[in-house]
């Protein structure tokens, strides 16, 4: 069995934004030489998330933003003091992480699928953590 | 260590509803022959999603889907314009991979709990991957 | 290769409670002697939920159950006839497990986040799965 982990940075320049991280989570998946597994994304933060939805239609993304801040709006009453209590809610409502089988050396993503990292309070300096697990 | 994929099918019959796999999900796990491991079970879908929750009374479901369209309201302004920009939203929100731990040969499931296809943006032919990962 | 369950008690005390379980899955992390791998922390129940976010102002924690009622309200209308509909909603929304890389040994946390079960229809006697799988 092969555990094979590979830490990618994400540079975001805006408050809130998508950031498609397939094309690294692939990379990694193919350096780790495996057939058979899965691939956990991880992020290490407690404002940014990770999740798959469309790859193609950039709207998809806006509006996973716009309704978030419908669902949790930034003008409602927070008693974290930082500024930034609905991007701690919407990070738990997205999740930190995301995972995906691995067959025939290649992670199983549907035809519109990417990978995004998402960023609820930046811009920032951020990482994200692939482990792959495999034979 | 055994790494096992299944595909399995499922035909939806309406615009948004669940669909209980775990049979399914147990079944594959069955055919897997590992004592102890995890199973991840994936939507290659960008509007339709899994998730585990009660399995007994019917209404549970139609509470999610009804607190789901008034947590992202079909009748919001959504820039997508295929229509089914709120479909992707609450893909999002519900997840789009569940892992669960096998112990025993079997899935740690609670008694009230099962595994359930989310349709929403249907009726459409889908499909679920079930890996199982184990010894 | 090792696969290694713990289960965990939980005894809430609230209707609705965060708790930190961060030291608990460590140390079934640290038990499980592994080296480098996942582990993946479930809950059994279709009322609780287990998620990742930050550990050190507690007002995370409130912001997040004070914008899950806002989002998902315990005052609008609920087939489910038990008076915990809005329960099983949030904890659809949080979802039923999280999973973790495992590096040298130790769970890949940042620096803020903790691990939490949320209690959504307590006070009850509860309990997670914690297993782990690597080398």
């Amino acid at each position: 069995m092969t555990v094979r982990h590979e830490r990618i940075s994400v540079a975001t320049t805006r408050r809130e934004e998508t950031v498609d991280i397939t094309a690294r989570v692939k990379a990694a998946v193919t350096r780790a030489k495996i057939g058979d597994g899965i691939v956990t994304v991880t992020v290490a933060h407690t404002t940014a998330a990770v999740f798959v939805n469309e790859n193609a239609d950039p709207d998809v993304q806006k509006d996973l933003l716009t309704s978030l801040e419908r669902a949790v709006p930034r003008d409602a009453k927070y008693a974290h003091a930082e500024g930034n209590g609905p991007a701690h809610v919407k990070a738990v409502l997205i999740g930190n992480s995301v995972s995906l089988s691995v067959r025939e050396g290649a992670v199983d993503l549907g035809t519109w699928q990417g990978i995004y990292f998402a960023e609820l309070d930046g811009p920032r300096e951020r990482n994200a953590t692939i482990t792959v697990i495999g034979d």
